[in-house]
Parts: structure tokens; C-alpha cells; sequence
């Protein structure tokens, strides 16, 4: 199978890997030695529990997690989460809450709704100029609820939760009391500033951040897994992988592996703070290079553009074409917006190098 | 990671892949180039839906499957499947039935206790000299029930259903009526005849005989998509992954990708024929070497003894640890019986050469 070579894949997710990283595996498949490779090692083999054991090290440790949460491996996306989360803590709660701010935090609502009322708190403003924000002055943790869940990064609308709304003590939003917050951090997990103690659930499919498509993170808080409906599917059940240690079944090695070296290269790299520094950086030259161009338009409040999925269109029919067989003839690949939304989107996860994006910024500067 | 060197390893799953699909691997990670390789494909790209398509025809064309089934890519291994078999099809049906043939089928009707009434039907007999069987002489399948669930081959206990029994139409057992048969053939696709009109469901995990952990493949017969109940997770829903192409969400491209890699393997090496061949002289060299030593058993007539797993076990204490050592010493792993079961358990899926099973019996000869 021919794969699409470019000199950088701007694509959504599955996102691309680090050289480094991606070299470290070839290495451990190694087809020239007869015997296992980190494609067949054992699910129950002592070399594969220690891989678990230090990539949750590695994650509590760059993250500061707190000793009360379990960090899972578990399989089938950020999508199972969103059946998966009611079905662990909903108990006989009368309804849970849902933070909307674009598509996927419409699709979790959605799909919980089989299990309870689900209240749709609005999260999207019309600013003047018809700009879009979720800024935190129009809504509130709804403390009645089972939980509170929301979608700090949303991918198809390139819209972002300000990181300071659940990070810093002094934000407006009160985490205080009874209901948990759930958050979706399927795209931002390594890319932005967490304060895991003001969270119940984060959970994560890897493929963006966190390594290759087929592992899902969830990191949940110790109070909250004894509350499991009758009839959740055994793989569901947030207790057993605790009581497992994520080994409740066949586990999908390989995927597992890649997320721990993907633990290991931020680790190596700087950190959440380098990562943080870096999406700044990559974010500010491509919305630089937007907001100068007369034609192109994020039509964002600042404080809620998503310094990792930039959404952008043109008013001139035929501009985003332009430039999207531009940036291919110049090697850069999965710059399409989503199937639903058109336009333009570049995907920066912690892979992406700043000198593509200079790259692209470059193009949008010429563009006529 | 320093993964475990030999010349064969004979892990009861995730299993030793072919040597050849483990080069075209490597090929396809290519660190070297940039880009997208087949870690970072998306799962929304063409070629990935080239990838899933090929894997469906050559599925199909190796066992003939009828148009009327539906081959599914979907996550969480084969024990997903324990609720979601129940969730797709029990409907309002007042009970469902589980043939008890050791610890997978009892796993398997124990999780699906909590959505129905189970009545197991005993499939285990022990005939003349404590021999255990499973022979089709003392069951029938349960036509009043939803489904009628099978385990045809036991990774833990050995044993097996005679290829016959669902295979052959002049077989003993009815399977015409309504009642469909729902098979878990995780140890065993690829290995063994399967006549799929008499199935109604057939599923495996992949990583004993169609690739690495990950990937999970269904296949569905038509009539039985449209009985899901109201409750069932988003990403368990066999008509969803119809529908989607099993693209529902992210889907896990690499695991797939090797699936579609052991397939081609299958179909240039002589397809399911020349499989069971194989697995034929692989079982007589080791069940004859068995039989011959004075001091080691496999307590199961010959009929019911699997040709994929075999376990035995010895009359004087010390013997087994000795034969598991003489073999790590020739390069020989992965022989350790199941935690739960003791002794020696040498599984031999498709990819184990004849070499390392005559150096196995070998050892077994020398034995004393």
C-alpha cells in the first residue's frame, strides 16, 4: 500500500508521530530475529506490565495527577466514552449536563441521551462582528446533574475552551461541588494546562496526541467508580480495569507501546510547558498570517480560537482551493477542512515541526 | 524494551506472526521518508478503505461466506463480543443457550447472564479412562432459545469441537431451524473448515490467527442486524458498523492492516486447505510424541483433541519443569500452561513451522 508522502500531514487524527518516534518502533518490531516482537508480546507478560506501569508513571508525573485518579487503557476511541461515561457514573441521577461548543460535544450528548435526560447547556456565543466564543461568562457548572461534561477542544469547529476556565483556581467556573466534570480531551491531553484535582473523568483516544488509533486513555477519580448501571458491557466498566490494571482482556499491545513512547518524547522534550510554548507559537504565526490576509477569515473571538485545529475559509470563491493544491505542490498534505465544514483546517499536535507551519503561513501571505 | 528472543514462541495469543508479514510491516512504517505512514493513515483516507475492502474479499473468498453475511472490523477483542452478541441479537427472546466446553464458553455465558436467562447445555463428557470429549452424541442445539453459542475450539482446556460437527451437512447436529448458532472462533478461524451458512454469527479477536491485538472481526448474518436493544453502546451496534463500512469512528488502522497482511499470507500460502494441512502434522507430531511417553497425558479422546492448542501434563512431579527448560534452552518459549490450568500448553496457530514442533517432540522423546 502506497502511503501519501509529504513533507508534513496537517490531517486531524490520526495525527502524525515524531521521526524519533517512529524509528523507536521500527526498531522494536525488528523482523530479523526470530521470537516476539512488540507485536506479539504478551498481554500478560511481565515486559508488557511494566510498559503500562511507566507510561501511567510518566503520565501522573508530567501532569501532577493526583494519587485519587486511575489512569486506564482501554479500547474503542473517545466514541465508547460517551456511552461508557453514563453507563460507569450515572447511578439513579435524574439527568447530567452537556457543555455544547460544536460538534463533538454535541455527539456525547447526543449518544448519552439513550440513558437519561441530558440538559444542553449553551456554550456557543454570537460575539459583535459575528465572531463565535465559549468564553465562561454565560454558563456555570450545572451542580445538579450526575456530571457536568464538556469538550475543552473541538476539532471540527477549531473553537477552544480558554485554558485558564478549568486550570487556574481563580476562574469563574466553580468545580466545587457535587457534580463531577467530565471533559473530552481526545485533542488537547499533552497540549494544554490541566488541573486534574477540578476534574471527575478526562479520557482520551491516542491517535491525536497520545500515539496511534486503537488505545483510549481515562483518567478517573477514585470516588466515582462504584456507581456502574446493572447491565454495562463487561469492557466497559471503569472498577475491573482498575482492579485489572488495564488487563482485563487481550489488550491492544502494540497501541499501548506507541502511547508510552509518545509519554516518553514529551517527557524528553520539555514537558507540558514546552508542549504548551510550542502550539503557541505554531497557532500565533498561522493566525497571524489569517488575520493579515484581506480574503481569509477565522471567524473566532481570540480567546476561543484552538491554538491546535486553526479553521479557516476564504470570501472568494475558488481561494481554498488555490491554496490547498499550493500547499500540496509544496509538500503539505491534510489541509481539507472537515467533511461538514469546508474550508481550511490545519491540525498542530505536539509532531507538527514550527518550520511547516512557517511554510504554510508563507503560502497564505502570497495567496491572490 | 528488550522483547524476548527464540526461535519459536508458542504464546497461546497474541501469537507469532509470519516472519514475511513482519518485513512488510516494517516496510510500511518507513521512518525515513516523511509522511504518512500506515501508523498515522486516516481512517478516512482511500486507502484505508482499500485496506478494510481487501480484507473483506479475501475473508470471504477463502471461506466462500454468502453474500447474505457482513464482515465487520470492530475493537475490544473477542470478550466485547460476550455482550455484545446479546445487545445485537437476544431481542425479547425469554433465554438464550451457551454449550459448555470449558473456561471460554463459561466466560463467555457468564457475562452474558446479566441481559437474559442462560441455559447451559453440557457439552463436556468423560468417557471410558477419564478421557474428556465434546462430541455431538449428548447435545443438540436448543432451538427455543435466541441464539445457541459456541466456543468450537478451548485455547485453556485443549479440547474441540470435531470439525464435522458444524461443517458437514450430513453432521448430527440441526442447525435448520431458528435458533442461530453464534460461534466464538477466535483460536481457530483460519485453521479449520467452516461452513458459514449454518452460522449466524461468527467472531475472533485477531491476534492468534488474523493478525495482532486491536481488531476484533464480526461476521453477521443480514437477518440478524435489526434486534438490537434500545441501550446498547453506540460502537457495539452490528447495523452501525454495517452501514459505516466499519469506519463508525476512528477506526484501529493499524491492527486492521496487519489483518489484511495475515489474509493475503493465508491465500498465497495455499488458503484454508493447505491451513488445516499444516496444523494437521503439526498436531500428530506433538499429540504422538505425548502418547509415547510413559509419564506425560492428554486426558481428551482423540476426536475432541484440539489440533490448534495442545496441553498436557505429567504423572511425576518436576518433569514439566524440566521439559520447559530443556526447551527455553533450545529456543523454544512460550510453553507454560494457562495460569489457571498448570502444566504445558504449546499453541501452534498458523504461522508455527513444522521444525519447531519436531524439535518440541523431540524433547519430548528425551524426556525423562
Amino acid at each position: 500500500m502506497p502511503p501519501n508522502h509529504s513533507d508534513y500531514y496537517f490531517g486531524a487524527g490520526p495525527a502524525s508521530l515524531p521521526p524519533a518516534v517512529k524509528q523507536q518502533i521500527c526498531a522494536a518490531i525488528d523482523h530479523v530475529t526470530p521470537g516476539v516482537s512488540i507485536l506479539e508480546l504478551s498481554h500478560r507478560s511481565e515486559t508488557f506490565a511494566n510498559i503500562l506501569n511507566q507510561a501511567r508513571c510518566l503520565l501522573r508525573s508530567l501532569y501532577a495527577i493526583p494519587d485519587n485518579y486511575h489512569i486506564l487503557f482501554m479500547q474503542g476511541g473517545a466514541s465508547s466514552q460517551f456511552d461508557a461515561v453514563p453507563l460507569n457514573i450515572l447511578g439513579d441521577a435524574r439527568h447530567a449536563s452537556y457543555l455544547d461548543t460544536g460538534l463533538w460535544s454535541r455527539k456525547a450528548a447526543r449518544l448519552a441521551a439513550k440513558y437519561t435526560r441530558i440538559k444542553i447547556i449553551a456554550g456557543l456565543e454570537q460575539k459583535n462582528n459575528k465572531l463565535r466564543s465559549i468564553d465562561a461568562q454565560h454558563w456555570r457548572v450545572d451542580q445538579a446533574g450526575a456530571y457536568f461534561h464538556i469538550t475543552p477542544n473541538e476539532t471540527v469547529d477549531g473553537i477552544a475552551l480558554p485554558e485558564a476556565v478549568l486550570s487556574d483556581t481563580t476562574a469563574p467556573v466553580d468545580v466545587s461541588a457535587e457534580a463531577p466534570v467530565v471533559a473530552d480531551m481526545t485533542s488537547c491531553l499533552l497540549m494544554r494546562k490541566v488541573d486534574f484535582s477540578r476534574y471527575g473523568i478526562v479520557y482520551a483516544g491516542a491517535q491525536k496526541t497520545l500515539g496511534i488509533a486503537g488505545v483510549t486513555i481515562v483518567i478517573v477519580r477514585d470516588d466515582l467508580l462504584h456507581r456502574a448501571a446493572e447491565q454495562i458491557p463487561h469492557l466497559y466498566r471503569y472498577d475491573l480495569h482498575v482492579r485489572e490494571n488495564s488487563i482485563v482482556n487481550t489488550a491492544p499491545v502494540f497501541a499501548c507501546y506507541v502511547t508510552g513512547l509518545m509519554l516518553e518524547w514529551v517527557h524528553k522534550n520539555g514537558g507540558i510547558e514546552a508542549m504548551r510554548t510550542q502550539a503557541k507559537k505554531r497557532a500565533d504565526l498561522l493566525y497571524a498570517a489569517i488575520d493579515a490576509h484581506p480574503l481569509l477569515q477565522n471567524n473566532i473571538d481570540r480567546a476561543s480560537r484552538s491554538p491546535i485545529n486553526v479553521v479557516f475559509n476564504a470570501e472568494r470563491a475558488g481561494l481554498i482551493e488555490k491554496l490547498l493544491r499550493n500547499a500540496q505542490a509544496a509538500g503539505l498534505s491534510g489541509l481539507a477542512g472537515h467533511r461538514l465544514a469546508g474550508g481550511v483546517r490545519a491540525s498542530m499536535y505536539n509532531g507538527a515541526p514550527v518550520a511547516a507551519v512557517e511554510k504554510l503561513a508563507g503560502l497564505i501571505a502570497e495567496l491572490t
